[in-house]
């Protein structure tokens, strides 16, 4: 049974725009119906995204553009990374003030572009670590991001009280709030998300290009496991990529050694043993840290 | 409620000893109490492992080694590669006939071992596709190998009446069986199990030593999934290695090529999408077979 509307809790917005209706986005506005107090929501997408949206009951109002947008709160940028930094430039001339933060995968570059924001829009970077195998907005959940970390980015100029009402919002949605800067939030990301995205991804490419159908009739569960990020779009994370290429290059440059490293020392027992045992100490430590 | 065993099946072997009492060879034993008729069971293993299988009723009868084994029309060698193909020289003396199978996960090396044998021993190169998580008894499941494949090995000298009584048994646990090749074999094992065993041990040894706790704190469930192989045992993985180190040098090779070139394109939005693109289709096909 889904749970009820906490009317007794204070929202932190009374008005809210989500732009990009994908897994991320849609999963906000459900978290909002779900757990805040009454809050006018707004979607901005392709009008077949509007169309189930506004037909789900997911949002009140569609726009076609963030230029099209009336008075609201907050606005949510939850398009890949680089559109969102265009978002910002097009909210620039924005007569009315508003929070805005953003969902994305990297904060440097996004973070960098709001510095040229005028003072009425309070830009809070922000990176909530729900996310599952599927995308877009038929996947969305209002419990995505429960028990999940939501980082927040702010920096020496970002606005305390829009930040302190970001981080309610991502409370009450379920969200464990963890504040860092842009650099170390992209630096840790680089290890904990990208590299295993890429891995996955080349691991699937490989393994699909020389066992073909035949030889991925005879996978068991680890590869299938192993490969699951590599259904992920895209478009997303050429996105990331571009914008945390320097993070990302360092972390694969490591990954690349200890392959290499290893396809040296494939008959040496100790070199093996070595990897398993790091490995299997830091894959106990993960499952910990999740507990 | 446990299937009732099948009293009408024509047990393939009225007696198997089971060597290594571990996820597969517990199994093993539990799938023919479970799914043949009457057969007696031994296990050979440490004191320690079979008080427990002997405890929860796994065997009939435990010995310390191979060479105390009495009269048994099936042998399974489940102990890592290189521990089986010692053996199998351990098995050479043995004065009545019997068939030997394996479960070791390469076969060239075990294949060749056992050309060495007497015509009195029957040997079946085996690998069946079960496995999980976590090894040992404690994990082990009849119905392991239900609808996983299970591939036999057999060559121009193998006994073919041995191959079909093999097959009957692992049909009747539950398995796909599929001959092929030692060669064919261990060159698709190494793309489709050893290279994604490797690679998410080093995923998770890489960032573990970079993230720590205070990183992994930070990860989301794309990390959890693609380093779950990274629990695996060492003693397993470097006999794989050392008995595969050719066809895993040539898998880890390309792996290593595809993340180079990407490592210099991180900016390259056709890269990535080429990347991405080749990676989703095989994600596909992959879960496409397993229907």
């Amino acid at each position: 049974m889904p749970q009820a509307p906490s009317t007794d809790v204070d929202p932190a917005f009374a008005s809210v725009a989500i732009v990009g209706l994908g897994l991320i986005g849609g999963s906000i506005a459900l978290g909002i119906r779900e757990r805040c107090g009454p809050c006018r929501l707004y979607g901005v997408d392709s009008d077949a995204v509007l169309a189930h949206a506004l037909g789900d009951g997911v949002i009140d109002h569609g726009c076609g553009s963030v230029t099209d947008l009336p008075d609201v709160e907050l606005i949510v940028l939850a398009a890949p990374v680089r559109q969102n930094t265009d978002l910002l430039a097009q909210l620039a001339s924005r007569p009315r003030p508003a929070v805005v933060t953003d969902v994305g995968g990297t904060k440097r570059s996004i973070v960098a572009a709001s510095r040229a924001l005028p003072s009425t829009l309070s830009f809070v970077g922000g990176h909530p670590l729900g996310g599952g195998e599927r995308g877009g907005l038929a996947f969305a959940r209002p419990d995505l991001f429960v028990h999940r970390p939501w980082i927040l980015t702010p920096t020496a100029g970002t606005d305390l009280a829009a930040v302190a009402r970001v981080a309610r919002l991502a409370t009450t949605l379920g969200g464990r709030v963890t504040e860092m800067s842009p650099d170390d939030h992209d630096r840790v990301m680089a290890y904990v998300s990208h590299l295993p995205q890429l891995m996955a991804s080349v691991l699937m490419q490989t393994v699909g290009d020389a066992a073909r159908n035949e030889g991925l009739r005879l996978a068991g569960r680890g590869l299938v496991d192993t490969t699951r990020l590599a259904s992920s779009p895209a478009n997303v994370w050429r996105d990331i990529c571009a914008t945390n290429a320097d993070a990302i290059g360092h972390a694969l440059d490591e990954a690349i050694g200890h392959l290499q490293d290893l396809r040296r020392a494939l008959d040496d027992g100790e070199v093996i043993d070595r990897v398993f045992g790091t490995a299997a100490r830091w894959r106990a430590e993960l499952l910990k840290e999740r507990e």
